[in-house]
């Protein structure tokens, strides 16, 4: 059994990133998606290992200190980290392990792990973004002028990564996206 | 228009190469094959421009001394050569050049185009090239010897490629070949 790819994906808010790997971890046997650590409270219908390891600050700090996390940083008073161990394991089982992960983080990853590969997706254009920001009506438009500031400011980081998947339309930005992970899974010594 | 990629494709004979090849080519749109000079005489049924370009000796060391080969090496007497000009005209072009070569060749290339891409097909075992070369019924068994230990020498140089396609399947070959092409495609900055 060959060893599974590490695969690290960013984009900016807007991009239908989400709906992209929604698609493409359908397939659970080929993929295994990193679930965050956070000592955050988990919110309303939020579940424990599936859309974070909730931990206590005391826990997180004791496994800071064993090397544990792949990458932790801290936002707004609470700890977020990648847990190294359920990585390890399934690219042992020789499942490509895809962690979703802001560009900052990223580039923790790249400078740590030779064997990692970058994804960005990317939006056609900044007026797709804020189009689609508007679309879903959860925001205010100041918080979505911001978030539009800010996914220019992330776009400016796709030269950081190896591959940009544009999602234009959806169909071909998943068909890419799997491309994509074939070729890294036939890319030599990575 | 994007610029075209420049695709390098290497492998063993016995490999299925031609047919992998064959089969992606077919689009004449998206690709275009690079055709080598020789200063050897064509063939029966060889036509120039397709097979080969075909040149004199004079004709062919005036466009060394121009710099219009990205490589060229002399065999039994004859220059063989990988010209430039069609290269840079298709990629301008938004054409994805793939240029087939032995692995001397490539690894030449390598130190000269960084822009360039590798790809290396591999037979899935030493004794499917040895079958296969005895399927096409037009070698004695010692050249087929002689060509089953060439193929294990050049096999032990797939680490230098970025890429390595495995023809078991002929179908999942090709769909792996356009994977990975198009993963070049989105390749960022190359």
């Amino acid at each position: 059994m060959a060893r599974g790819k590490l695969i690290v994906v960013s984009a900016p808010s807007g991009c239908g990133k989400g709906t992209i790997l929604g698609r493409v971890l359908a397939d659970q046997e080929r993929f295994y998606y990193s679930v965050s650590a956070t000592t955050r409270n988990p919110r309303e219908g939020e579940v424990n290992g599936t859309h974070y390891w909730f931990l206590t600050r005391e826990d997180f700090e004791q496994k800071i200190a064993q090397g544990e996390f792949l990458e932790h940083a801290q936002f707004c008073d609470h700890y977020y980290g990648t847990p190294l161990g359920p990585i390890e394991e399934h690219l042992a089982k020789g499942q490509d392990v895809i962690l979703e992960i802001e560009v900052q983080g990223a580039m923790q990853i790249r400078g740590k792990r030779p064997d990692a590969n970058f994804i960005f997706i990317a939006p056609p254009s900044l007026e797709t973004v804020r189009e689609r920001l508007i679309g879903r009506g959860t925001e205010t438009m100041d918080v979505i002028e911001k978030r539009v500031a800010q996914a220019e400011k992330e776009l400016k980081l796709r030269d950081q990564y190896d591959y940009c998947v544009v999602n234009d339309d959806l169909d071909t930005a998943v068909a890419d996206f799997l491309s994509v992970v074939r070729a890294i899974e036939l890319r030599v010594g990575k």
